[in-house]
């Protein structure tokens, strides 16, 4: 039987490398972005997290800050370590052995065919103890973007929607700022950056001309690609996200025919939703037509993963029940 | 400097009194739905709440239940005790003064002007000791249909709206059964039996034909009074609330009309919005037209009271701010 003991301070140092993950996240596709702590008699000797275009890996940057000091040590990584060498960098699986370390701590397996089980394999034969599946499905909700693209060969889409009480995001004058606050509107640039690509609509584009930049202290130059969706624009139908390079993230910010033609399509992995206290009454509606036609097949397509409160308005994000 | 001790178990024992006074709330009008706990070596040795009608008194009922241990006690009143005397009963500051409590604390003076201060005055005048303001705020909320009757000549009006994530409360072809769950229509079935009347729009009863009824085990006979909004019904405008007697919480449950002309008219107190999580699309909104021409006008109006889940809906209450 498991140590409790132990199993509690795996549960949080992975809960540290999972923390290092979402740094990467928007910039690492198409490598997964993955974060690893090496820890040694409590005490955290190496961090690392996927760096942008996808290397150096974690593994590679926490080992480089933990040098000599890895031998005997923990490593936790957020995804098993890759066991096939590039051109571009070494196996993780092999660095890890060669740094002599006792054990490594995996929170998901990793499906890519060149690892998928090989990476802990490798490191098993070089006598390391290996534990798997250690906060597993916060790491698969961490590296969405890079599971949906195996999976699903797509990018994860995210469908922001900031609302009225009433679901409205415009009076009938099209005017529309602001509905939400700006603790709000700050978290939908912290989410921009995390994503590869933000989409549009072509009306929303020529009319609202949104800036669709990241501004936020630090974050400036985390922008992401700007994206139309229009019969001349980057896409010309929702399906055609399967042919988008370099963009595991995808955030889809309006407008209401945009919205509408993502949902009909069954393309929306993830809703973020920002509610502000006020009723508009006769406006503009969120989404229009998402090809409902039973009440009944509305329901159980969304759980709620997070709700809180940013300034006055609530902040809630569902996700693919 | 008073007893923090004091004013710790002051607050404890008032919201036991707050909670009884609840119990009332929808069948005492005309008179405030009042909750009293009378106490002794701290243990409860009288419980009241207004009853049905408005008589006996909350005070009157707990000094009875308590008898002749109440000597020496104190009692905790959501109100300040009246001050006049009635054919329909005696005046409880009399009643409290003949019981010999040695004290009162008392939530919130009573406005009307026949007490107003008359009723502490009489309680001090017999040498008991009394403290006033006790989670005053709280007894605000508790009484707003009394007090709502007595500063603006008119029920409390509460607007309920259950919705799916976009602010829809049916499909375009009218299906609306169900968009929440049963936790949430439940908790409906509450809200309906501390309202002492209903109102829906004429198209609402005669389509939805809603049975508009309290089904919940034990609370089946609190059925609220049916009232409908037409040129022929019970009431033709909004603002003809202030006719109706007996009413100090008038539930508006229905439909979008009849919620927007309460909104235009700027007669809803109360909004109780249940949210579920699904998406509808395009379909019925849950409000129309309310006289919104600048954004700016909609925020300030509503401040959250209330935020928690029934079942996997969002429940909240927001009140005028």
């Amino acid at each position: 039987m498991a140590d409790p003991a132990r199993l509690l301070s795996d549960g949080r140092w992975m809960g540290a490398a999972l923390a290092l993950a979402g740094r990467g996240r928007g910039r690492t596709a198409p490598n997964p972005n993955v974060g690893c702590v090496i820890v040694r008699d409590g005490i955290v000797i190496g961090r690392g997290w996927t760096q942008p275009g996808g290397r150096p890996h974690a593994e590679a940057m926490a080992l480089t800050e933990a040098g000599e000091k890895s031998r005997g040590a923990t490593a936790y990584v957020t995804l098993e370590p890759c066991a096939h060498e590039s051109p571009r960098g070494p196996a993780c699986s092999n660095l890890l052995v060669a740094a002599g370390v006792a054990r490594v701590v995996i929170a998901l397996g990793d499906p890519d065919p060149r690892t998928d089980g090989a990476g802990a394999a490798r490191l098993r034969a070089a006598g390391i103890e290996v534990t798997e599946g250690v906060r597993a499905g916060e790491a698969r909700r961490s590296m969405a973007g890079f599971l949906t693209r195996l999976e699903k060969r797509r990018p994860q889409v995210t469908l922001k929607l900031a609302t009225s009480l009433d679901g409205r995001i415009a009076l009938p004058s099209g005017e529309s700022q602001w509905i939400t606050g700006p603790e709000a509107r700050a978290h939908t640039h912290l989410e921009r950056s995390r994503h590869e690509a933000i989409l549009v609509g072509r009306r929303t584009m020529e009319i609202d001309q949104p800036r669709l930049d990241v501004r936020l202290p630090g974050l400036e130059d985390r922008a992401p690609r700007q994206l139309v969706l229009s019969s001349t624009g980057d896409l010309r139908r929702p399906e055609d996200i399967a042919g988008l390079e370099g963009i595991d993230h995808l955030f889809v910010e309006g407008g209401a025919e945009t919205a509408s033609a993502f949902l009909r399509a069954d393309l929306v992995d993830r809703l973020l939703l920002y509610r502000a206290p006020i009723l508009i009454g006769e406006g503009r509606a969120a989404i229009g037509d998402i090809g409902l036609t039973r009440l009944g097949d509305a329901h159980g397509r969304w759980r709620l993963m997070e709700s809180r409160m940013l300034g006055s308005d609530r902040m809630e994000v569902y996700e693919r029940a």
